[in-house]
């Protein structure tokens, strides 16, 4: 078989059963070869963007890699900023770059470019295939190198003549390592300053955040041995009734700052030290209060929940996990607000849902409108490269069919990979977006203010305002075949979301904000 | 003044006008900034490779660099491929990446990313700005960098805080040399291979496609010297009535091969070496005959016009241009077709039109359509990352707000950078959009038929169809503000052209054609 074929075979047999693609013509082999191996479904996405992020979506969800098949530099390109969430998220990901024959680029064709440069910004792993012989041993390796705990994105860049060149064929899966076992020195040293009995923060990421590690740190926490924090943009995090309940760090610094202000000890499980977004002139970088020691538990591709477990049960051995109670915010009535579409979200938050969220500044209430809704899990923008949520939904659906996903979007966030409701058409994936539509790019506006003795003046607010010319969210969605609505007022939301979760297939419902200020 | 102002002053100082921007935290300075330096227009794009895209346009068109504003790593990534375009085009242009602040980095916040990476791989010119002091130097250098001919994309990357920081002040533009004259070596040994009275072809490229370059290739070809073509992409040609007409080199390699078959010499003014756009199994990469001596008369950064009126001097002294002769299709009845809706645009195509062409296969018959409509320019998909239509009109058109632009599109190229419609509403530039709608990637469909032994079955079919949905692209101009109208029928796409030609402000036309199969 050629190589192409052999790939794709190799693919599926480690795991990988889907492949979001936008190909040309150097990929047209592998294209070609989706024919005679079904077992690996082809999706096509209008715009690499959308079919990182949907990559994305699919990993974080399955827990096993899709893969992205993208066109040279300039289609890896397209896809580089969900792959930097990819990348922070952790995910497993395998991206398949089709490049031009070994021996045409030296020609420099018009579409050459440094493939290599541009997938290590990206990528934990990244080899271009040399010979039909051995291409499926490198889809292996690239497999078993995403789902290297905690995953990754491993990028496997793919010769045209090694694609339709034969004389190939699969190669088994290789070993996945397990997430490490921490070693009981390093649960020690946490208990042992968990138990001096100063102020203690743990700090969770990653798999801490799905429900084991979430109990056994409420244990913690329902012991008085510390607070929990959650990282501030989880990959996904499992949440709503009868999960013990964590709150996020705040993005500013300045809120940050206030939640672990006292703290003697900072637990890092599963997470990173805690650094602001971004610096600000006089502040600090590092979240770290002064006199505070850090102590790592467990990195994120460690065995985090059983790192937990085992720190409870040294500290806190008798107590028990603190589930979050049911409870739903009232449907509210009224013009509709950031405030109140989140009360209407947690009040009709499907059981099981899956939240890809890129509200922004308008997501503010979402948090404590949805803590106590019927369990799901909460997806978010790990690596700050808007432009995530609905490729991010359209993965999370095709992973995960018989859930409903719901896409939280910014407004001028959405605009990035809007195509991607396009894909969401097409494949009539169970997802319904909600725009929050204040038309602006309201966080720009917040670090304008912020600039203090920099006055912002119409140019500068110019460059942040999104209302010249208004966008209609509910024609782009019909143009892309995506049923749409329009609601001004907090009624008027609950009963398009109602309708939109009750209806199979995709729905969009632009929630008309008042303008940002 | 701090280092966002001085940077912004010392671009106007060079030329640099505008501005396209898609900002975020990190250049909140450089924003402000814009306020005080009114010289610089600032021009929201809602994606970065619109902002790319049209810093492309407006510097093929003004011969000088416009910006583009990007944001941090991803940001860049974004705007890539449509830098990529520009790079083959030689395009003059200033890429400006805010970054964080010089002593955040080693925090590795979440948008953390090797910009450097991405940056090299599109730009002849890159530097980190290290301190207030410099940054005047660093963007006067960055504009001279990207003003050498032929033109090319220079980077600055510019950290928070040196954006911030006071201390800083405007640096005087840089001296910019001029293309070179070609030595008379050079000249004589071209002229010795026409006078040689062996075929010959002279392939004309870059600034050899400017009227003076075409008018002093057209005495040699009057001559009986050798046979003109032009490079297959051209950044920007000049053509019409009144203007020596040249063929563009195919983009299929047998079709190019046909066209260079039997020339014994080929003198490249201003082009590259032809070759193959995509390598296929058994075809040579080179485009060059068999037996065809290859001779540099002039390289893109050269004088390519002086050095063609110097051969002409030489070789075809009485020799006068041949000016295309005017000329326009009739105007064609019946359902609609790429064949009759390019016989409207020759139809109607107004004088000074700048046409933005990324109609793909379904431009085929364009520029016989148009070759004897009066004298326009004509921009190409330069380096074959598709998503440059729209954007690059976007800047045409703000550099030159007196002429038409027109942007030929292909539907599935469309959507890449689909939003660029935003941008020409908020402008409210004179932009009319014909999308060439065949619900297909047609060229794909091509290509799966070339690979020939590979039977293309139904996965890989699905994978190139893009009528499951349709998109319907009046709805989505509709969205972003730009009035929009379907035509089914010639005389309908004829009526609805005059009118967005005659009505100021963009129009985007849904040219609804078969199916392509």
């Amino acid at each position: 078989m050629n190589g192409a074929e052999a790939v794709l075979r190799t693919l599926t047999g480690c795991g990988v059963s889907a492949c979001f693609a936008n190909p040309g013509t150097s990929e047209m082999h592998l294209v070609a070869a989706l024919d005679v191996v079904p077992e690996l479904r082809g999706v096509l996405c209008l715009f690499e963007g959308v079919a990182t992020g949907a990559a994305d979506g699919y990993g974080r969800m399955a827990g096993r890699p899709a893969a992205a098949l993208l066109h040279l530099g300039p289609g890896l390109a397209n896809g580089l900023a969900n792959l930097h969430n990819a990348r922070r998220a952790g995910t497993p990901l395998v991206t398949v770059v089709g490049d031009h024959a070994s021996y045409h680029k030296r020609f420099d064709a018009p579409l050459e470019s440094d493939i290599e440069a541009l997938a290590g910004a990206v990528s934990g792993w990244v080899r271009r295939a040399a010979r039909p012989a051995d291409a499926g041993a490198d889809a292996a390796e690239a497999a078993a190198a995403a789902m290297t705990p905690p995953g990754g994105v491993a990028t496997l860049i793919l010769p045209a003549d090694v694609s339709w060149s034969e004389g190939a064929e699969p190669a088994p899966a290789g070993a996945v390592r397990a997430p490490a076992p921490v070693p009981g020195e390093m649960v020690g040293s946490a208990a042992a300053a968990l138990r001096s009995g100063e102020p203690s923060v743990i700090l969770l990421g990653g798999a801490g955040l799905r429900r084991p590690g979430l109990e056994a740190a409420s244990r913690l926490a329902a012991a008085g041995a510390a607070r929990l924090l959650s990282e501030t943009f989880p990959a996904r995090c499992e949440r709503g009734a009868g999960i013990p309940a964590v709150e996020r760090l705040a993005y500013l610094a300045e809120f940050a700052s206030a939640q672990l202000a006292g703290a003697r000890h900072l637990i890092l499980a599963g997470a990173r030290r805690p650094v602001s977004f971004f610096a600000y002139p006089g502040q600090p970088s590092s979240l770290v209060p002064a006199g505070c020691q850090v102590h790592v538990l467990a990195e994120a591709g460690d065995d985090v929940a059983g790192a937990l477990a085992g720190l409870a049960d040294l500290v806190a051995p008798d107590a028990r996990p603190l589930p979050q109670q049911p409870g739903r915010p009232a449907l509210p009535d009224g013009d509709l607000t950031a405030e109140n579409a989140a009360a209407v979200i947690g009040a009709l938050l499907p059981e099981a849902a899956i939240v890809c969220d890129e509200a922004n500044t308008s997501g503010l209430w979402l948090a404590g409108a949805t803590a106590g809704a019927p369990p799901h899990d909460w997806l978010t923008l790990t690596g700050g490269a808007i432009g995530q949520g609905l490729p991010l939904a359209t993965g999370a659906a095709m992973a995960c069919p018989d859930r409903s996903v719901i896409a939280l979007e910014a407004d001028g966030s959405a605009m990035y990979t809007i195509s991607a409701l396009w894909t969401h058409a097409r494949e009539q994936l169970d997802i319904t977006t909600v725009i929050f539509s204040n038309r602006r790019y309201a966080i720009l506006g917040m670090e304008l203010d912020r600039l203090g003795a920099v006055s912002a003046g119409p140019a500068a607010r110019s460059l942040i305002d999104l209302s010249r010319p208004g966008i209609d969210f509910t024609a782009l969605a019909a143009g892309m075949g995506v049923p749409a609505s329009r609601a001004a007022t907090a009624p008027e939301l609950a009963a398009q979301f109602r309708h939109a979760l009750a209806e199979p297939g995709p729905h969009l419902i632009e929630a008309a904000l008042p303008p940002a200020v």
